[in-house]
């Protein structure tokens, strides 16, 4: 008997059972793929080692403004998979490695949810029964291959690709289409335009990056535009050839030839095939329901990550776990979703907290909404000859609280963290005030525009 | 009239002249060099431009491991020099602009202080008077020259330099010895080793980098010493010759032949000739001594920046500025000199703040200090080959309270003031549990780290 069994060993399982594991409790964490799930073997971390790549091979190709000059530079694409290959096995293994360390057993099998009993739950893995008092469900989610005519045939025969398969092609397609203008479409057509593919992204709506920032949404678009990617807004993809992507544009019916296609149109749950409905759990729309304590509807049993299809991203499922552990633990906690920062790797990277121009105006809230360049910041001057950096502030007009911040530049990836704690925490702009910020940093340009706005 | 004048436009003058305008005080500024100040013209800036090629340099230099290769790559001084000229121009005309926004007048003239009258206090400059209610000094700092038999002939012959007179040099020394080892002459040392010099450096201490932890200032020694500087510790400089630099160590008399000389042993107060004796102001071993109001002897005079001789950053001096100008608006403020971040922007970066190993264990304080490798960061491992970064934190033994944080490794220079907020507000390391820190990023350490310790 356990006190707790976690199905999942991504990044909301993994770290819950770390929290679970220094709390005492007896832990035991199925995972049918690798440790790390999505985020360290087809996600985080593989991308970012990629984009680490072409961002050493941007800089060379831009360096003269600096004084610095190259002759031939090269990218060895496939010699970047390999490392990539490199890096994620030494993160699985350290994974596997805290897992000993924190005594929690490991089960690699696929593990399905057979019956409540008196005593808390049965689930069956690789033939054997394990009970525990509580489960935790953190199963993930996969991408989203939509019933498109020729998708599916396509994603079998390897010409269309999942993010888990680009990731390793160890050919530069010449021509690459990407379904999808979203955070994972727009990282890969940021890394294949570097290294020499030709990159058209089809996108359904009128903007690209999802719910960032319009202002920042349009600012990306127009960057990567002058890198050279074709965006085809408000197109509809019709059908998946053998060679090609058709798309309905204005009206009219196109087609884009492709030498590899990259699906990136959303994510999906994995709800399915994991016992849910032998103990009732509810789900919606694939999603499994949770409130902010990652409670479901079943009495011990919790939930985290992707699975639940609230915010898709690794540190949601890191602290999301963690919630779920303190609740099972009998301290209250919650997760504020509003105070959760996010990240595009692109460069320059795009970095968001809180609330944004559209949703305080979709809630009616009074705020005020101010960009300012980063061009305030020395450094970011100093580093960024052209440089079209931006921060933007969302303040409540009454209270004066920071209830949003929104980068574009460099190392808005670095730097959200703090503005994310101001969110959280609920800091007045006169807070901030007090703050001392080390100069010359881009962190200062937050600094700065408080002071502005 | 002036409700305030200023004496000096950099980091605390020209920004509490912002803050001033701002609140309605008709402002002053007398500064007898360019806006900006040592910071802007010859400190912080430059160097981070110098700093920025540098490092793109040298990432050519290693991205091998990384898939990227490179032919002749190639770093022209002269060119580099030139654009940090461009940039520092670029941001005084920015200062400029904003003191003309701001209704902010300015004089460009020596200013003396020349008596208090029953209304405030006169000012000369340019053969001019001017009257104002209050003062704030913010006359700045410049290289200490300290009397070595050779060294002040040495800097007029333009053979020995200091922070200003290095930064306007075209020519690559072959053969640079830099007198001090702390930041101004590690960044250099930073520079120039990357450009190709054979750098030495002479340092009176057993260690570099000055209060820096005591394991960082060992890892940053490692580091440099691999990349081919020399290190001579607890070396005395006895006499700088025409082509040399002579000092002793271990009790023998020694000499190191140089091209340039660089010295940077620390920096002096600016407050001789500016009349503080005309009004009784207070110094000490040449600093004006003031509170943590920034209040002088003197009522109604206040000094920020350098000039007060406590820590000498120009972040520090923008906070003493603005608190100088709340104590004058009758607003209680105050610097908490505990919470200032410090950086050195060398390659990788030294970031800090709070308490150190060292200082805990000098005030007697109950803390936990331990170290975390970087390579908790999936960000770090993709970014680094080989990386010995690390997070050092300290933590008080009681209250569980975040008194330090220490980085040596990629954005650190970004990631601290997320940490001296922390430090500022006195959050306990179960409170920072409970944020959510991006990932894939190298700030997540601290998250990590706190969970360990």
């Amino acid at each position: 008997m356990y006190d707790l069994i976690i199905i999942g060993g991504g990044p909301a399982g993994y770290n819950a059972a770390e929290r679970a594991s220094e709390s005492g409790l007896k832990t035991l964490v199925i995972e049918k793929r690798a440790m790390g799930g999505v985020c360290l073997n087809e996600g985080c971390i593989p991308t970012k080692t990629l984009l680490y790549s072409a961002k050493i091979y941007d800089y060379a190709k831009h360096s003269d403004a600096y004084g610095v000059t190259f002759e031939g530079a090269k990218i060895d694409h496939a010699k970047v998979i390999d490392r990539k290959g490199k890096v994620v096995k030494m993160l699985v293994s350290g994974v596997e490695a805290k897992m000993k360390k924190h005594g929690v057993e490991v089960v690699k099998a696929a593990a399905v949810i057979k019956e409540k009993t008196a005593d808390g739950f049965t689930v069956e893995a690789d033939g054997k029964e394990y009970q525990a008092k509580n489960l935790l469900i953190c199963t993930g989610s996969e991408a989203a291959v939509p019933p498109i005519p020729g998708l599916r045939e396509a994603v079998a025969a390897g010409f269309a690709k999942t993010n888990r398969e680009i990731l390793d092609m160890k050919e530069v397609p010449k021509e690459l289409v990407i379904i999808g203008g979203g955070v994972i479409g727009l990282e890969m057509a940021s890394y294949f335009n570097s290294i020499g593919s030709h990159v058209r992204v089809i996108e359904m709506l009128d903007h690209i990056a999802g719910p960032t920032d319009g202002e920042i949404s349009a600012l990306l678009l127009k960057t990567y535009k002058k890198k050279g990617i074709e965006f085809l807004l408000k197109a509809k993809v019709t059908s998946v050839g053998k060679d090609c992507v058709n798309y309905e544009l204005d009206g009219k019916e196109q087609s884009a030839k492709a030498d590899v296609v990259l699906v990136s149109i959303g994510r999906r749950a994995n709800s399915a095939g994991i016992g849910l409905e032998n103990i009732g759990v509810i789900t919606e729309r694939g999603a499994i329901v949770t409130s902010d304590t990652c409670a479901t509807n079943v009495p011990g049993v919790y939930a985290a990550g992707d699975v639940n299809g609230k915010i898709m991203l690794a540190h949601t499922a890191y602290r999301e776990g963690e919630v779920a552990i303190n609740n099972i633990l009998g301290k209250k906690d919650r997760v504020n979703y509003n105070s959760i920062p996010s990240v595009i790797y692109t460069n320059p990277e795009v970095a968001s907290v809180g609330e944004t121009q559209e949703s305080v105006k979709a809630k009616g809230l009074d705020a005020k909404v101010e960009s300012f360049t980063m061009n305030y910041s020395g450094r970011y001057i100093a580093e960024n000859e052209g440089g079209d950096g931006i921060v933007k502030l969302i303040i409540d007009k009454k209270h004066r609280t920071i209830l949003g911040v929104h980068m574009f530049g460099t190392y808005a990836s670095e730097i959200i963290y703090g503005a994310a704690m101001m969110v959280e925490k609920e800091m007045r702009v006169e807070d901030v005030h007090k703050l001392v910020f080390p100069h010359p940093t881009v962190s200062e340009v937050i600094r700065e525009a408080l002071h502005m706005i």
